[in-house]
């Protein structure tokens, strides 16, 4: 079944760490060719099917509409033969991929070094012997994590929480944020201080044992679906509809105008504005008797149509957050920006603060998920921030060897390279097709790029005829197309992206 | 590494899949015995330390320290020698385990079949290349389902959808319940007709977009620790304060005593007077314009305390939510009932309803998690209930070979007939030590038993002394100790629970 993937033995991985160490600390190279790791990598996107999705496609569809939902479904895929950039599907075609399961493959179809990992007796055991974590962690959690997670921290939040997925991500740490804001007010120093009142209000969802505190988020975010994260979302109708949310504020993004460097002080007056109105919130839900207790925020909201704003304007949040009379804990939520896809590991590195965020949230290219906090937001007593799994340790492993696989080939640097040329060439383009791509946005972001279609219906064709050329795409906000290749996307897969776009703009124009 | 296990070939899980039809449709084997699985499965605790934690496993809590909550930990544990119903932990020690990772292995430690599936390519493909399952499934995702998760489908409930964890799965339900609830009211077939009010409003987490619709549960009741979820648990004070809480009602659950036999009419009593107050409920929230969309509950309350109540209960709960003029949608969360623990696959079976519940809960023993749901009940539209993940077809895999062993060992017959002789042993013990079993329950209930202590500190106490004696025991409720084995616990286990019981209770004496 994986004939198709060159298979590394467990024994040279040794080897590659050696290499690894070197190339990460004394000369990383700046550029990836995929075909170094997958000789079989397709050059070209290779369609078999008058249709994609084909017959057998659609037969397979049809099978699982018996007991899911099947109208969400792009093509169903074949993951033994997929490899490095391309997506084959059930009918064979092999299609380029910079969607890469909605920005959540960092290092590419049946990676070997990952395969390999698969096969090792320390990630069989971790599969199959879930633990408790919190109550039974296995003798290798300190190491896997001081190795993987921990040595990805971002500056700051040297903590970690594991978690399963997004959503969760975030509402751990907003969990994390409303403990340790009450704790502040009391004065609580680790010791056990609630009153009675405290405790036996909580118990009927009542005030003040379950407060009235509340988290801001901005519109047009996206932070997950469960019932605190997708109170906090603010992207789609579709995704809140008929779900009772908590009465928590949302702040206008900044209205921005792309390139951003051409009307900079137009985007200034802008930020300034949602600065101001940021600031004003939390002082009027103070006068309402509901205290501010975090913020939430995307480096560049994705799902909300890749709305980005500046270093400036992310400092200036920092600096509202913590100016106030009550600190506000802030979390970043690099659920779709982190792991390298920006040219920074973190997106949010880029903005320099001199204050670092509170808590720091991921998922999706990290495999794991959770989040990392500050000194002192640590849950005051044990069992208060906990369940049964706390993430997974066999999710952990795979972090632990996607790190160790982005550092050995320098793919943080290789992307923001990449991603320069790309924006480069897609500027060129929509100078050329101008009808077809507007706001251009993602400069100096690495291959997080996307653009606006003149319209939804227009969006909507362009990925459908990208598709039919046998390149997987994404769509976001009202009627943007968005880039999110893995890691290991190339010169050669840049290429073929470009030349199909413009095949395609040809036909649309 | 894996030297301590029995390895299985491939080859040969063929001929066990045989063996295991045979087995399953002509003579299920009512008793299993651990040791025809794991040849070096311990055949009693084995203590090399003088106390537990030992000084590994402290050192080792002492680093995850530096990035993680350790004051939780029970011990560090050695996964790789773990076998079988034996925790081994990282000073060597070797524990009869009864708790499981709080209830979430199903099949032994380092069960030869699962770690030969997680060797295999299918195995290593699923968990390396994680799809956006609701947009790019596997073209092996519909036979995995059928094979696994459907196979053991609760009646009346054929749709699945999967989720992460335990939490999720309950929130994915609640979600579900809520769009289905709207969709009835409005009329609404499958059709777009959402109005531009509703479409708006839901942006700003108001009325009538995001409704004022209420799920109901009962006091004691635990459903998860994520916003929505956390907001229908009531057990414990802890894991409630200082997070914000929707305002939905909890009834109390029947007071009931033990053995339920003894005192059926009073309990019977209780129950009437419970299953009247979820109608008063209903009909109060209704009058305070709030509709109940959902009631949620466990078959038997577990992190609550392990409280009981009969199928008539059930039976009129589930006719009180259909029999008003609305239904109300039944949510049976089954995360740590099901799989087989109580002497059936899933609890509520032995309810033998008219009308099944709307919603079946799962994760823990599963491994894999999310909601089994009637006809009628998939959201309306594409989107709705949707997230990246969906679950995780490697645990779709698991699940499969898990249930496909349970099968073929008669794992549920053999934890009734099992937990029976158990629960009549304890009924002994109770007899003689009249002082430490208050309240057995559990009676038909496989291994789902419990008892409370005397007290906070007893129950403590009794825990601690078992785990100096090599037996790791986990606690529930109030002054409860629950035993949680797995499906591969058989009579040398037993033997061995019940001697050690017995001498921890002379000293306690």
């Amino acid at each position: 079944m994986l004939s198709v993937l060159n298979r590394v033995p467990r024994a040279s991985l040794a080897a590659r760490a050696a290499t690894r160490l070197f190339a990460t600390e004394h000369n990383p190279p700046t550029r990836f060719e995929s075909a170094s790791v997958w000789q079989n990598e397709p050059s070209q996107p290779k369609l078999v099917t008058d249709s994609v999705p084909g017959p057998r496609s659609a037969e397979l569809s049809k099978e699982i509409a018996d007991f899911q939902d099947p109208r969400t479904h792009v093509v169903v895929a074949d993951y033994a033969k997929s490899r490095g950039n391309y997506l084959v599907d059930a009918d064979g075609n092999e299609m380029l991929d910079v969607f890469a399961q909605i920005a959540s493959i960092a290092i590419g179809y049946n990676n070997p070094e990952l395969i390999a990992l698969a096969k090792t007796d320390e990630f069989a055991i971790a599969a199959m012997n879930r633990p408790a974590l919190g109550s039974f962690p296995s003798n290798e959690w300190s190491e896997t994590i001081h190795k993987g997670l921990l040595s990805v921290a971002p500056k700051g939040t040297p903590h970690l929480f594991t978690q399963m997925c997004g959503s969760c991500a975030n509402e751990g740490a907003l969990k994390a944020a409303f403990m340790a804001y009450r704790a502040r007010q009391r004065g609580e120093q680790g010791i056990k201080d609630f009153t009675s009142e405290e405790m036996s209000s909580c118990m009927k969802n009542a005030s003040p044992g379950s407060p009235d505190l509340v988290a801001m988020s901005f519109k047009s975010a996206f932070h997950g679906r469960l019932f605190g994260s997708l109170s906090l979302t603010r992207s789609k109708a579709i995704h809140k509809l008929d779900i009772p949310a908590f009465d928590w504020p949302a702040i206008s993004w900044p209205t921005m105008k792309y390139p951003l460097e051409e009307y900079a002080s137009e985007n200034a007056e802008a930020e300034a504005r949602t600065i101001a109105l940021v600031e004003e919130t939390i002082i009027a839900q103070k006068k309402k008797g509901k205290d501010v207790a975090a913020l939430i925020v995307e480096p560049i909201q994705s799902e909300g149509g890749d709305n980005h704003a500046s270093p400036s304007f992310f400092k200036a949040l920092r600096t509202v957050t913590r100016v106030l009379s009550r600190t506000v804990f802030m979390i970043v939520d690099e659920v779709q920006t982190g792991v390298g896809a920006t040219g920074a590991f973190w997106a949010h590195d880029k903005w320099k603060l001199d204050h670092p965020p509170d808590f720091v949230t991921f998922s999706k290219k990290m495999q794991a998920a959770g989040f990392y906090h500050a000194e002192g937001t640590r849950a005051s007593l044990p069992y208060r921030n906990y369940n049964t799994w706390m993430g997974d340790p066999m999710r952990a492993l795979q972090a632990r060897e996607m790190i160790g696989f982005i550092k050995a080939h320098g793919l943080v640097a290789h992307t923001a390279a990449i991603g320069d040329e790309l924006y480069s060439s897609l500027t060129d383009l929509s100078k050329r097709y101008s009808g077809q791509i507007h706001n251009l946005r993602g400069k100096d972001c690495g291959t997080f790029i996307a653009w606006d279609a003149a319209s939804a219906e227009q969006r909507d064709k362009f990925v459908g005829e990208m598709r039919k050329v046998g390149v997987v795409m994404g769509g976001c906000g009202d009627n943007a197309v968005r880039l999110r290749p893995m890691l290991v996307f190339g010169d050669k897969q840049k290429d073929v992206l470009l030349e199909k776009m413009e095949g395609v703009f040809k036909n649309m124009s």
